[in-house]
């Protein structure tokens, strides 16, 4: 049983997060609230993504019978939860019809259903079968030198203008600073920003190349999050953690390096 | 004669009401205002639409001469007035051309010709041959059982989702409930409004279904109305009914229902 | 050396009424500010500009020492200016990042590059090879008998209406009407405006017909003055003159009647 009530723009922005990402994925439902990971089709970016039961304006949820009555001789550690397969795309497009300020939702499980309702207005989404959708994967065990929090803004507004020049940007520390440079055929992009310009900053000297396409996309995911923490490395993955939902939800995302060819 | 001056958005108003259905078609110049009826090229959507002369700031009108010479053995019925072939989605554009708060217009029957005049710009349109265009359709005579009035933006709103869903809607009543339901081969939509929701409604248990294309046409045709009446019967023709230009215009649709495969 | 910091917005103003008639040319640098002079690649329209270093925050510039040194046995007519081929959208492009109120630029005349830099956004820009650039046209003697000052907007929102009906324009003067007129197969717009609606007109008799395709064009270049003049005679260049950067800029443009066919 999952039922739940919550602000239709939050949702939104957390939904806009995950699609940033994937279309389509699984969600867990438990009693502390949502959660999902899933990687990109082409297997080059992850997200995790956290959402806490307590922004909901109401939260009720309980496992099934059949995995109460199993659970007898439950040890403490299992956590009940139930998972389910969703469009989010479609689900944004839902959120989107406008007009409304609030959303619930009803999960039959049974049926294989979601159930929202924005006012008068109900809307019923089949759920995806969780079989046919992709394995949750595994996170990789990461340790990353650098840490990097920057306004959400700026580095936006960077990866706007290197979009104009290539299809690759490099992110780096060289001392104090932090860069983020795109090189075109023709131009050149560099932006520089000294640790008393940034939130925070670990000095180090390493740099990584990324593919701007998937930046981009992450881009407009994070445009709700007043800042976000890059983590880095040398020639490493590039994490970007950042907070949506009034600091009720937590998104990480993960993306694979490219090898520079110089 | 006919020679006018109006309000520009009032004017588009109308126009767009008209546009929603044909983009061409025949309008009568009364002394009381002006009239139109007419459909769609598929035969599946009726517009009859009626616009009072007192909203217009000026107009004057008087009948052909011809006219008033054969009209020396007139009979008090029959009712002097002048049809001409006009474009309507030209119409809008040239109205849509901004800045200017009023337009002239000024009929030459002669040379089959409308002159524009908005401020110091003046645009002569000619006017197409009411011969060359589809004869005006009787209105067929149809009893409703049903008649709910809502607001336009509710209305709007549900059909601008249901197009997410499907190519059909079913427009009912049940009880005390008016409901739009859509359904997809997934999804399924479904607003469900109590008479105390709605500002109309006569209890009732019917429904019928819809094409959407049509609908989401009309539904742009309403936008400047605040509510809209609906009159419904048991898989029978749906009209609409509202008003335009403070009251002074007056729009009915008429919609043929689709047959349930079911 | 050239090194200058000024407004974005004032020039990406500048910049728009360039890119309304070529993509790329060369831009003459010297001590009391920028020139161009350019074709549109079909002959039809030119393109003259101006803009005072005073509008500048900052201006520096410096011929080149080469330049310098055979300036040894310099005479005071020759003036010390350095020519660069610019790709004006691109750099129009780079101005609308956003975000950022003032733009830094230096050149690199050696690399021939020009570096821009937007608070923390360095952007360096590979110049184009003057030499593969159209020569610079030169501006043909023209004597105008009619001076005709109106408000921008009432000029373009007649061309915006003139692009509905057809490929050309007339503009003319009658007396001490200016007018516009363009006409379709079955339609006709006129603008006429007295004196007294004018900033300015001298009367006369005398029209010619131009291409819309190119007047749409500059239309778009002059949206940010408040008036235009047009400078006219009878089957004869049009040239537009207007002023942007608070009166600091001067741009002309100049464009090839057409021929009646009547």
């Amino acid at each position: 049983m999952f039922e739940a009530k919550i602000d239709v723009s939050v949702l939104r922005e957390c939904i806009e997060t995950i699609t940033a990402i994937v279309d389509e994925g699984k969600i867990k439902i438990a009693e502390d609230g949502l959660k999902l990971r899933a990687v990109d089709p082409a297997n080059v970016a992850m997200i995790s993504f956290e959402l806490q039961s307590d922004v909901f304006d109401e939260f009720r949820f309980a496992a099934k019978e059949k995995e109460a009555e199993s659970g007898a001789e439950d040890t403490s550690e299992s956590k009940a939860e139930t998972e389910i397969g969703m469009d989010f795309v479609k689900l944004l497009g839902i959120l989107g019809i406008g007009g409304r300020k609030e959303v619930e939702l009803e999960l039959d499980e049974h049926a294989q259903k979601l159930f929202t309702r924005m006012g008068s207005l109900a809307y019923t989404i089949s759920l995806l079968d969780p079989s046919s959708l992709r394995k949750e994967p595994k996170v990789p065990e990461l340790e990353f030198p650098v840490q990097v929090t920057i306004e959400t803004e700026e580095f936006r507004r960077t990866i706007r203008a290197a979009e104009k020049i290539g299809d690759h940007i490099v992110l780096g520390v060289d001392g104090e600073v932090f860069y983020m440079e795109a090189e075109g055929e023709m131009d050149k992009l560099r932006l520089s920003l000294r640790k008393e310009q940034l939130i925070h900053l670990t000095p180090g000297t390493l740099h990584s190349l990324y593919s701007l396409d998937y930046i981009s996309a992450m881009s407009k995911g994070m445009s709700h999050a007043e800042s976000i923490t890059l983590n880095l490395g040398k020639d490493y993955p590039l994490q970007i953690e950042f907070e949506v939902a009034d600091g009720k939800g937590k998104v990480s995302y993960l993306l694979a390096p490219r090898i520079e060819s110089e």
